[in-house]
């Protein structure tokens, strides 16, 4: 039985159904032990980064993970744990800010289109395209009608992209409330960790019903047979990494990378 | 009553009945005598130009012009024409060959996506997108699902782009085989013609048939009412290059690019 269906949600064909975050337990962390789970990721990391070698020597395939969590929900600490295990060589992280004036010039998928890893690449979005629905989505940026719309492109997009060889993984790191005050307050306290917070986190804490009403709403909305997003439950730092790392691994399983035949006939080369 | 619609197919909602293009008239050259037909152009031209200034002024939104057609079709030569018209600061030229080493480790659309004009850009591709149906169609390169999905790919991509505010006009030039035959003839004899010449537009031309029959795809089953094709009547240069001119004038009034108010009170500003 596969371990992976009784803690992760793997949302799909939603649209109807609107997914309701308070019945997904942010602080759940399965059965096993601390140490268990640790010694696990560890474990998954070296069969992670045997794959993610097949894959960039078989040269005809792409992975794209996209994490979005509201702010201190740890998109960046997920990065840094996976990407511990990566060759750099074919790994690439990407972390979209607010829009620059070009970006802005352009129509909103474009920055995003550009960043697509290439053939034999693993890339990593901490935040997406999905930004151009969420913010716009809490602040009440654009009318319903072209919400919606950006609904429905973001979801034609993602097709296009897995239809063309670019297996696509969307994380929602779900924690809690309190989770993340405490986050914040850590942040404000810590001299080392000041660099992380900036006025708008404490804004975007006080809108924390209308941000899950917006997230509730991508999850319904944007979860496909193609792409289906995976609610992550996130308030506790091992089991986020060993939820995510697990579904990392048996997606790279069934992609089945396999190192190229050699396309030479060696006994017509001799090398000495 | 409108002239264009006499000659310029604009076809729409066509994936059912097949597009034959013995039935239209590559000759065709409307009922103006040469002189009158020059003139018009030089007063088009005038026009676009001074819509291609409020375009740049208002920067909201943006056009995109997609010129496709067998090898020797004018493609070259409307670019000349209508860029002769046009200020180059928000006017661009894009050339799509044969996808490099980068082009090809990434999605077919993605060297597209990244070309599409910014707003208050006006943008030529010269081939597009659309050769990733056409060469693989003539050349059974993909199998007929996948060529199937591209149509219908090609189809979201260009419905998310006009939605976000990029105007797409997507021009045919339809010439008869004599007149390509004609065409590669001279430039096989005219040394100042060579450079536009190789072995693969000699192969192509023998390909007639099949470029028509893929071209009739392209034409019946990419035509929708967001960014329908032109075909247009392309043997003879001057009537193609008012044909065309014609329609981007028409397209640039439809948009009606307006100077933006002024943001300050002039009242509060001594300027001296």
């Amino acid at each position: 039985m596969d371990p992976f269906r009784k803690f992760v949600l793997k949302p799909t064909k939603l649209s109807a159904n609107q997914i309701k975050l308070k019945n997904w337990d942010p602080h759940y962390i399965g059965n096993k032990s601390k140490i268990d789970t640790v010694t696990e990721i560890e474990h998954f990391s070296k069969k992670i980064s045997d794959l993610q070698y097949k894959l960039f020597a078989a040269n005809n395939k792409s992975l794209l993970i996209i994490l979005q969590g509201v702010d201190a929900s740890g998109k960046d600490g997920i990065i840094r744990q996976v990407m511990g295990a990566l060759n750099p060589q074919n790994c690439y992280v990407k972390s979209f800010k607010v829009p620059n004036e070009n970006e802005l010039a352009h129509d909103y998928l474009w920055r995003i289109h550009m960043e697509i890893p290439k053939k034999g690449q693993i890339s990593f979005f901490n935040r997406s395209h999905y930004e151009d629905v969420i913010e716009p989505g809490v602040n009440n940026l654009i009318s319903r009608d072209d919400l919606i719309r950006r609904y429905r492109q973001i979801n034609d997009f993602e097709r296009y992209l897995t239809e063309n060889d670019i297996t696509i993984l969307k994380f929602f790191l779900h924690i809690s409330k309190d989770e993340q005050k405490e986050r914040l307050q850590e942040r404000i306290q810590d001299p080392t960790k000041h660099w992380k917070i900036n006025e708008s986190d404490i804004i975007n804490h006080r809108n924390w019903d209308k941000y899950m009403e917006v997230y509730e709403k991508v999850l319904s909305l944007c979860s496909n047979k193609w792409a289906p997003w995976y609610i992550i439950p996130a308030n506790v730092k091992y089991f986020r990494n060993w939820a995510i790392l697990y579904i990392i691994l048996k997606k790279l399983e069934i992609m089945k990378p396999e190192f190229p035949e050699l396309k030479i006939d060696p006994s017509e080369y001799i090398i000495d």
